[in-house]
């Protein structure tokens, strides 16, 4: 890859700017930001190049890297361009079909590798290395286009698996999206209980350390996936509310082999 | 001190009597376990010195270590021990209402210095340095028994602070217990959704760390601090409510402002 597009420049865009450049030396990347401040911030770190109102056509690839939401948008208005166009939204059903409606070379990716971090100041050429990173191919999806895609996340040190979108989003909304929500409504109820200042020991500042993730790209996530996301939210009450049913009548057998299933379904998602 | 007496040779209590030998050398401990298998563990690797079945009342000190709802029956077994009395409990009305009466030189005690591993095996001296230990003494309290496990936990290296009983349920219900409870559920609630080994990334490792702690010690506090847990899961629901409705009805701008406030919680919490 010699020419790529940027669209997006923010902590997952800009980490692969990073990464690719150490990749493919003489890589030209012109970035595309709708917020100017992150397009010049990328580019006072030579995450970028140049910058552009629109991805030129004269680019092999184009990485679109905004939230999930502004996704199918930025498809669309690439729509007839030749090259590869990819992009790294954690939800995957809505960019699949917006890139193989409106482009010829589409292949859908989400990497693995979101942190409680923010913004192109954060970027890290080697925040790839290892993590999985999903594509999301269809029948439609060009196999040259693919093996591109492919390739750039393994130079990068990714490990790419493939699945369809629709099982995607479903794990996502499992492992990631209800973990987040969760996170979000613990940190927001320990604080409505009072002040607490100084006394979380490790439970609290884990089980809510994703909760210290802007709100930017988890709108987008939990609007974007809502039908997924809530059908684990139904799952996670019915354990919730089997646990404090069993505290309620002060039954200990109860509660152990609840503690003991959670036990097993996290040693088996972690494999 | 010169002989201590350590009731129950777990996780905690193990690793409290590996940091006293370092500091107090030719202190001899003797240890008292409900189950012979992890007393004979402790011998082994010298955690203890010598087994008995009940604490002798020549020891200076006696160390209550047992999981939590297992301390006001040993507390009211050691009546009349002139000696200084401890507990390392997370919940603490019950240990302290039986401490008082049963004893005239008792300090309720909490090293807040859990892992997710138990057992003496995995025992570390250095469990406690810079960790908060919380003693919650009243008005019956000696105050020459305050200072002599004020003294024991500043030597093994923790930061000793002073709060009453029922404040300090509160406050463990909020950072500890409820984050516990949420992370048994997510963990159950996303094996009952499907097979995901493999694709968990950080988001729910982080975030259900702590539901790899066995049972044991957590049935115990679920059922002792059942009110203000209770009280702590009402807001909790509250919180997932208002994210879940607020999902459902397409409303962006409410999910910001929650992601928003539980990002400031989180943050005061952790000061």
């Amino acid at each position: 890859v010699k020419r790529l597009a940027l669209v997006g420049c923010g902590h997952i865009g800009g980490s692969l700017a990073l990464a690719l450049r150490r990749e493919f030396p003489g890589l030209v990347i012109v970035g595309v930001d709708p917020a100017a401040a992150a397009a010049a911030a990328a580019k006072a770190r030579g995450v970028i190049d140049s910058i552009a109102e629109a991805p030129s056509r004269d680019v092999d690839a184009v990485v679109v890297a905004v939230p999930v939401r502004s996704i199918p948008p930025v498809l669309e208005s690439l729509a007839g361009f030749e090259g590869v166009v990819t992009d790294v939204g954690s939800t995957k059903a809505g960019a699949v079909r917006a890139g193989d409606a409106a482009l010829a070379r589409f292949v859908g990716g989400h990497p693995m590798a979101g942190t409680e971090r923010a913004g192109v100041e954060a970027a890290d050429p080697a925040l790839f290395v290892g993590k999985r990173v999903i594509l999301t191919p269809t029948e439609r999806t060009d196999r040259a286009a693919l093996v591109f895609v492919r390739d750039l996340w393994a130079r990068v040190g990714a490990r790419v698996v493939e699945m369809d979108a629709a099982a995607h989003d479903r794990a996502v909304a499992a492992v990631s999206h209800l973990p987040h929500l969760v996170a979000y409504a613990l940190a927001g109820a320990v604080g409505d209980a009072g002040d607490f200042a100084g006394l979380a020991g490790g439970g609290f500042t884990d089980t809510t350390r994703i909760a210290a993730t802007p709100p930017s790209m988890w709108v987008d996530v939990f609007l974007e996936n809502a039908p997924e996301i809530l059908a684990l939210v139904r799952g996670f009450d019915a354990r919730l509310g089997a646990l404090r049913a069993a505290i309620e009548r002060g039954d200990g057998e109860r509660i152990a082999r609840l503690i003991d299933e959670a036990r097993a379904a996290r040693a088996a998602v972690l494999g």
